[in-house]
């Protein structure tokens, strides 16, 4: 038997009532209390909805107190909550939701019915009549599936990523072993909460009794003003985020309270280090994937300088080694421990390949230095991070290859000064394709953010001896 | 397969290597690599002495750096240690060393040779060349037991309490979701690192990177200076110890850094309450047990002064509940949690009787008011604290009754000034037996805190229709 804890919501409700568990822009907040009454009242109705132990809820919500309750609704079932990218095609949800075994979708709005699943906006689902007598759960077995969300991987083919609730609390309490734990801390979101980061962060609040404090979406502005103004203490930012907001904070800097700027989303260029040093803000680099529940590798700002271009040391709990490699030498790099996924659902071939005696091999490349910290010197597979957006080129290249009269595609990422990133198409045709009638073809089926931004028709593509895409190599053809 | 991590003291030295781990009232420091390397070359010395993975290795010692190494020695070797308790005779401590099966001792100093049991003082350890090769542990299987202490329990025959990585580790990072988590934190152990409270601090010391500040023993003069002087953010003390520290406060007061006086041992008296909230001492009291691998229950200053007499709420992980009573009733308390002990060693019978579900029955008495608050009405089966130390009557009892002219005896405690309670002792005598005779003939028996304070000599003992002995009714016989 797996380790018991009472459940989390139910207890912060108990230890801190009428404390602030969520905090918006305009003031309004919610208490651990009401968060609790109103999940469990949420759970009720997904009961009335016949969603019972094991199901899967597909989640479908910009960040909204609706849709942290109806995660939680879950959890007092025993339900499994899939969430959804709302940048996503409906054509791709539909996909990841039939793909999932989803047998009812709650979502802010009404989707596209391109399937037979069930669905119910938050808002019919709160004028379902509550199952007064359903028992819910009182407690959460760690080693059962909490929630999950897609990660394309390597193959192209969108995968299901499990994460448990000891990955969670597993996450939030290395998180906390590394930054600490003030009683006055704040967290900023300003990251969807349908993608790890914002998701472990939002239940770093359950498990510390801290508020967060949610943006809808990211704006310069806004989380200005909140580490100025409303006493955040913490910020979860990706690259892109950190440029926008060091150029708006000018000659200003942040106040001595605002104590962390968690950085994701691949290095930090050493200018932005420089900058960021220069004006004082504590800048934690990190490392990590939805694969381990947010960042597994960090690097605190007293080493920031020292070791510009590295991602730091791994948390705690965990453990990390390059694969059969000493100090310095690059290699695959491997990742262990408590918050890292049971695996991917429904892929016993992607985890037989990914899971090495306890080990993920997460395709990503780097060294160790002398000292243990880690460098990641390339991403997984050609992963493209834009604006804090995965995107992997293979899934581009398959839907590009559904094109009538598209021989052979290749995608590869930029550098841009924006994004960090862009996706760039190279494609060899069989006849004449405009751009337009690519990306009109792209439009149903590909998230906007991963339409290549480029296209270029090539006569052929550069592969190796075995005729392998070296998409390396594209960038070159530009 | 249970939850893996990295060797704590190991990541500690990656993470921190240069950092505090043991700070000395004399200024002496230990860094968290030099105790890793220290313990490691102890755990191939102890390997050269035969210890082997599963082995029970007894440590005998006063609050030392060779101690703290010694049990992180054993570690390495995936072996127990069994910490003794220097305030017991060393008949007691044969008992225990051969009822936990141990195979070897390693002491600070020669222990009277009552056993056949190897034992080795830490110099002849240090002596002993060390196995080169062997393969110390790197990663810690949480379910493993990593130590045993002897509690008496109502029987009055001592049993091994075993503590688990998982215990220890549940019972550091509910304490610092309790608590918060600073990085100036250094915490006071006046208390033995024998006893759960002082070890339990220890390894908190380990996992968050954290300096203790160690003491040999309680003294009132190093407690205030290390408080007013050192640094000391946080300290664990028992009650008879705050009275101490807030009358030789006279009417100083405490830095403000000092953030955390954290009391066990029964609930406070509400004048000392009364004094410390006028001094702006922040009192957390708390409620635990060695089952509980420390404080279970705390209640925060907050509440302190409206909730006299509680010993609080349970902490994040945990849950209390009483015996099939409502709120305001009083029945047993039991607890459930990561950090509850998985059972005492060889004792099927006791666990089979003090677990009930995964609930760990306290035989404590409480109730919990409409808030959830826990109170304590009486502690288990008439068990008296004595300056910290727990007290078994029954135990006490037990060898009373092997003085030959003895017929009966019984012991309760009585309310003391400077100690809490001090155990007092009734004896039917079949001839004229003098209470030096007595004495006499516990001296190598019991520990000198279990000796009775008094003893009364009576024609009988107050009994039930049952026949058995009520101890409550003792006190109204003196």
């Amino acid at each position: 038997m797996s380790t018991v804890i009472p459940h989390w919501l139910d207890k912060q409700a108990d230890l801190s009532p009428d404390e602030t568990a969520v905090e918006w822009k305009d003031g309004t907040t919610v208490t651990f209390s009401q968060l609790a009454e109103n999940s469990r009242e949420k759970a009720r109705k997904l009961a009335a909805a016949d969603v019972t132990k094991g199901d899967h809820v597909a989640v479908l919500s910009g960040n909204s107190i609706e849709m942290i309750e109806t995660i939680h609704a879950c959890s007092y079932l025993g339900a499994v909550a899939v969430l959804l990218n709302m940048r996503l095609t409906a054509f791709e949800r539909k996909q990841q939701m039939e793909d999932a075994e989803v047998t009812l979708l709650v979502a802010e709005a009404e989707e596209e019915a391109l399937t037979e699943i069930k669905q119910l906006t938050f808002e019919k689902l709160n004028q379902l009549k509550a199952s007064p007598h359903m028992q819910l759960l009182e407690e959460i077995e760690l080693s059962d599936v909490f929630t999950m969300m897609y990660t394309s991987g390597t193959s192209g083919f969108p995968k299901a990523v499990q994460h448990t609730y000891e990955n969670h609390w597993w996450s939030a309490t290395s998180s906390s072993l590394n930054f600490g734990k003030h009683n006055d801390d704040k967290w900023l979101i300003p990251l969807p909460l349908f993608h790890v980061s914002g998701l472990s962060t939002m239940l770093k609040g359950i498990i510390y009794g801290m508020p967060i404090y949610l943006l809808e979406k990211f704006d310069v502005e806004d989380v200005h003003d909140a580490i100025m103004n409303k006493e955040v203490t913490i910020a979860s930012v990706v690259t892109v985020m950190l440029q926008r907001l060091v150029s708006y904070l000018g000659e200003s800097s942040y106040p001595e309270s605002f104590r962390c700027m968690l950085l994701g989303g691949g290095p930090a260029p050493e200018s932005l280090l420089q900058q960021t040093k220069a004006k004082q803000i504590p800048v934690f680099q990190s490392y990590g994937m939805t694969e381990t529940a947010s960042q597994i590798v960090t690097l605190s700002p007293r080493d920031a300088l020292r070791k510009v271009g590295s991602a730091g040391k791994p948390l705690f709990p965990a453990q990390l080694k390059i694969r059969g490699q000493q100090a310095n030498e690059v290699g695959e790099i491997l990742v262990k421990g408590p918050m890292v996924t049971p695996g991917y659902y429904n892929r016993p071939e992607a985890n037989e390949k990914s899971f090495l005696n306890g080990w993920l091999a997460t395709g990503d490349v780097g060294y160790l230095d002398e000292e243990g910290f880690l460098y990641v010197v390339d991403r997984r597979s050609d992963l493209i991070i834009s604006g804090g957006e995965n995107i992997y080129p293979s899934e581009i290249e398959n839907i590009l290859l559904q094109i009538e009269g598209i021989r052979e595609a290749g995608v590869t990422g930029l550098t841009d000064k924006e994004w960090g990133e862009i996706p760039v198409a190279f494609v060899v045709t069989d006849k004449m394709i405009t751009k337009e009638e690519i990306l009109s073809f792209l439009k149903d089926k590909l998230a906007r953010y991963k339409h290549p931004k480029e296209i270029h028709y090539m006569d052929q593509l550069p592969r190796n001896a075995a005729n392998k895409l070296v998409r390396q190599a594209l960038k070159n053809y530009r």
